[in-house]
C-alpha cells in the first residue's frame, strides 16, 4: 500500500521536477515556485492518486494530470487572493502582495497554460476523456469564483444558491480529481462518474464543515481566531440556515448584527448566541454528515475491490475528521 | 474562392454560436462577449483558415482551433490592459474600466479555459499536435508579456533582447495560427513547420511596421496622433536602433529628451528629429521588410498549389500594406 505521505512525495517530486525557479524570465516563475511550494496538503492530486489506486497498481498515468490539478487549484488561490485583497495566504504573504498585482495576474495566467500542458501530455487513449473532464471543471471553477463575488453584495442568499456556489466554487474540482484518477487508471465511465459524484458530495461535506470549523474550530488546533467568515461578512451555511431557520425578529437581530456591529469580539459572540439558540451547528453538521455519507454510498457503489473502497474511505475520513 | 471577409464572417458566426451573453453568471460572460465584439480585424484566426486553405478545401476543422486562438488573444489584451492600467481599446473603455479590475481579471481566466476547451475538441488524429503548438505558444506569450514587463524598467534594452521579446509576446500566435491551419488541413509536420517559421517572420515584420507608424504614421488613417510610444517611454526598434546607431553625444541627448522632456509635443518632435538625421525610419523598415521577404520565402518552400501561395501571399502583402 502506498502510504498518503509516499503520494504526496510523488506528487512533490513531480512539481520539483517542473523546475519553475530555473526558467526564463524568473520574475515570472519565482511566484509560481513560490505558491506551489507554500505548501497546502496537496488533497486533490493525492485525490487523484488514490482513485487511481482504486483501478490500478500504476498510479505513473495520474502523476501528471494530478499536479495538473495541483496548479489549477493554486491559480485559483492565487488569482482569488487578488480579487479578495488577502494579505496571507497559509501564514505567508499573498504573491500579489510580495511581487505585485501584475506579477500575480501574469504568473496566475502561466499557471493555468502549464495544468492545459500538463492535462495535454496524457495517452491519447485517455485524453478526450481527461480534457472533457478537466475543461468542463475550470469553466465551472470561474463561475463559482463570480458566483461567490456576487454574493458578497447580495443582501440574501438562500441555501440552494449557496451549495450551487460552493459546488462550482469547490466541490467539482474535488470530484474532477476523482474522476481523473479512475479515468488515469482506465476505469470505466460507469466507475469514473461514480467517483465524480462521490467527489461532489466530498466536497460540499468538507466545505460545510470549513464553514462549521470557522466559528466553531478549536484555535489551538487551527491557529486563528473563531468567526473569521462573521467579521468578514461572508455568506456560509451557519448564516444562510440561521436566517432560514429564525423567526422573524431573531432573524432580523442577525442582520442588525452584521450590519451594524463594529466591535469584533461582540459582533463574533452576539451572532453565535443566536446560532446556538437555533443549534446551527448541529444542523450544519448534520448535513455535512449527509453529504459525507452521500460521497461513501457513491464510491461503494464502483466495481474496484472492497479493500480499496476501505483504504481510500480511510483516507477521505480522515481528512473529514482532520476538519473537525 | 473564400474572400477575406467571407473566412471573417466564418469567424464571427462560430463566436456568436458560443452564445456569451446567454451563459450564466452573467457578470463573468458580458465582459467577454464585449471585447469579443469590438472588433479588430481576426486576424489570427482569418491566418488560420487561410494556412488550412493552402493545403485543403475543407476549413471546417480549422474553425474552432481559428476561435480559439482569437479568445487566447483577446485574453492576453485583457489582461495586459489591466497591467498597462490601459483605459481605452479600439476605442472602447477597457474591460476593467468597465467592470472593475475582479472582474476584468475573472473573465480573462475563463477566456484561456474557453480556448483550451475549442483546440481540445478537435479531431483525435490531430489533437496531440494542435495541443502540442498551441500549449507551447501560450507559454510563451506569458513570457513575452513579462520580458516586456521588465523592459518599463531596464534603461538599455538591445536590439537582441527587444526581438526575443517581440518574437515571445506577438509572433509566436501569429506563427501558431499558421501552423495550426496547416494541422488542421492534414499537413505534413514539413509543411506545418515551414508556416510555423514564415509566421514567425511575419509576425516580427507587422511588430516592427507597427514601431515605424506609431511616429511615423498617418494620422487620419489610424486616428491617433504620432508618437504615443515616444510620450509612454517604450522602447520601440526605432529607439533602440537609434540609441546604437547614434555617436555618445547624440545618445545621451536622446536619453536626456526621453527622461527630462515634459512637454508632449517638444519630446516627440526633439525624438524625431534625431531619428531623422539617424534615419531611422529606413533602418527599420528595411529590417521589417526583410522579414516581411522570408516570410514570402518560408510559404513558398511549402509543398502546396503555386496559386494557393499566391493567394496567401497576397493577403500577408495587403496587411502589411495597410499597417504602412
Amino acid at each position: 500500500m502506498h502510504s498518503i505521505e509516499k503520494l504526496r512525495g510523488v506528487i512533490d517530486r513531480e512539481i520539483e521536477k517542473m523546475n519553475f525557479s530555473g526558467r526564463y524570465p524568473p520574475e515570472l516563475y519565482i511566484p509560481v515556485e513560490y505558491i506551489m511550494s507554500i505548501g497546502g496538503k496537496r488533497l486533490r492530486p493525492v485525490l487523484a492518486l488514490m482513485a487511481c489506486r482504486l483501478f490500478s497498481d500504476d498510479i505513473s498515468p495520474c502523476i501528471r494530470p494530478a499536479v495538473a490539478i495541483e496548479l489549477f487549484h493554486n491559480f485559483t488561490l492565487l488569482h482569488d487572493d487578488i480579487m479578495d485583497k488577502a494579505d496571507m495566504r497559509r501564514g505567508k504573504p499573498t504573491v500579489h502582495k510580495k511581487w505585485g498585482e501584475n506579477a500575480a495576474i501574469l504568473s496566475g495566467d502561466v499557471m493555468v497554460v502549464l495544468s492545459f500542458d500538463l492535462i495535454s501530455s496524457a495517452r491519447l487513449d485517455i485524453l478526450p476523456r481527461l480534457l472533457s473532464v478537466f475543461n468542463r471543471t475550470a469553466i465551472e471553477v470561474c463561475e463559482g469564483q463570480q458566483m461567490d463575488m456576487n454574493f458578497e453584495t447580495t443582501p440574501l442568499v438562500d441555501q440552494h444558491s449557496y451549495l450551487e456556489m460552493i459546488k462550482l466554487k469547490t466541490s467539482v474540482l474535488i470530484a474532477a480529481s476523482m474522476e481523473i484518477g479512475a479515468i488515469a487508471a482506465g476505469a470505466s465511465t460507469q466507475d469514473s462518474g461514480l467517483l465524480y459524484e462521490s467527489g461532489l458530495n466530498l466536497g460540499l461535506a468538507f466545505q460545510l464543515q470549513d464553514d462549521v470549523m470557522d466559528l466553531y474550530g478549536d484555535q489551538d488546533k487551527f491557529g486563528k481566531k473563531p468567526g473569521g467568515d462573521i467579521l468578514m461578512n461572508k455568506k456560509t451555511i451557519l448564516l444562510i440556515k440561521a436566517l432560514e431557520m429564525a423567526d422573524e425578529k431573531t432573524a432580523k437581530k442577525i442582520t442588525d448584527i452584521m450590519e451594524e456591529e463594529q466591535d469584533p469580539e461582540t459582533r463574533v459572540s452576539g451572532i453565535k448566541r443566536i446560532f446556538d439558540q437555533l443549534e446551527i451547528q448541529n444542523a450544519a453538521n448534520r448535513m455535512a454528515n449527509d453529504y459525507f455519507q452521500k460521497a461513501l454510498r457513491k464510491l461503494d457503489d464502483t466495481s474496484c475491490k472492497i479493500e480499496r473502497k476501505k483504504e481510500f474511505a480511510g483516507f477521505i475520513e480522515t481528512v473529514m475528521k482532520r476538519k473537525s
